[in-house]
């Protein structure tokens, strides 16, 4: 049996403003800090509970979040690996807008529909934004915007590569990362459907523990709320 | 041309309280965290200084200021390797000992001795302590106490293998690590004799800049205080 810890980071202060964020790497708030304590108090209090790896996205806002986790726990020796395959979903030409002033923009239903439907693709940048993060990864896998669809495509190979093996052995894993990406995850792994997805919320710095057999059958989910 | 910084951590709470730490692991100090976000904001003022990969040790002392570094640089996103061949150098049965008692208990000259010796090791403990940070390592490398040499020695495979290779490619690299486990690498680097070694002293969170040629010889070496 292993478990696997998910924790959305802390409130950023682009969720603090309403503001669509995907990848622009914005700071926590210091409501998003004291929830990042609150929820590395959680994960020291998990029975039995010590990750023999760490993963995130190389957004600043996870990063963080994951620290504070590992401090709170007494594991920050633990080996972290930063990828963009753990970012949050990609928001194109929604990114660092209010979501008010993209309703009135789009319309009402347009925009219910980028954000609730599973294969809904926003507004595409007309180039990626290659920042100095992404200059070791090949630019023709870097999108200009994303459904929760192709989030999850390119997220699934490095769980499938990196963290489930992992399970499989019974070394517990922590992944903190953002509020669509752990979405794509969760629907992959609950294998919930495209339509009941849309209900699943991820609140921020809440851990949510999955407990695993040896052949990666759910034994077990409890959220730390 | 590439740059190599080094940061020896923050004052820990042993720092503070004169006893020997060695892989003890105890945290950094309030006025240590405040020294490490110093040394953060001097890291951010390099010129041109971008690492694309940082090192630092399995304790907690030298990962947290390599994080204050990273949030204040604006590169939490570099990846990091945390390796006990960058722990401090092994004090042995000394590790947890005030350094005034020590001289009590073993004479002023043999402490003098081991603590400026190259090859001079502390009394060692009866069997190494495999806390489980190192539950993954094979337990015949973990040291019962260490000379500087023997520090020097299980320190510089990492450096080899990971960091010169880097420089030689232009690739600019950050360690953050520990007093001793620097004055060994600085030592190699510097090729500075035996007897020499004894007066250098690597200052808390003073970030030392090292510029290389692509043979890596030193082109440039400065000490932001």
């Amino acid at each position: 049996m292993a478990k696997l810890v998910l924790v959305r980071h802390g409130e950023s202060t682009a969720n603090r403003d309403n503001i669509y964020t995907g990848w622009n790497d914005v700071p926590l708030s210091s409501k998003g800090i004291e929830q990042a304590k609150s929820a590395g108090l959680k994960v020291a209090h998990i029975s039995d509970f010590v990750p023999t790896h760490i993963h995130t996205s190389v957004l600043s806002r996870a990063i963080l979040t994951a620290y504070i986790i590992a401090d709170i726990g007494n594991f920050l020796y633990v080996p972290i690996t930063k990828t963009w395959r753990l970012n949050e979903r990609h928001y194109g030409a929604l990114r660092g807008m209010n979501k008010d002033v993209s309703r009135k923009v789009y319309g009402k239903e347009q925009v219910l529909e980028w954000r609730r439907g599973f294969d809904s693709v926003p507004p595409l940048l007309d180039k990626p934004v290659i920042d100095r993060r992404y200059q070791t990864t090949d630019m023709h896998l870097m999108p200009c915007g994303e459904s929760l669809h192709q989030t999850q495509q390119r997220l699934m190979p490095y769980i499938e590569d990196h963290v489930f093996p992992e399970l499989r052995k019974g070394h517990d894993q922590l992944i903190v990362a953002h509020g669509s990406s752990l979405r794509a995850l969760i629907k992959k792994m609950e294998q919930i459907s495209d339509k009941e997805i849309v209900k699943l919320e991820v609140p921020n710095a809440q851990p949510i523990v999955y407990t695993f057999d040896q052949n990666l059958n759910i034994q077990g989910k409890e959220i730390l709320r």
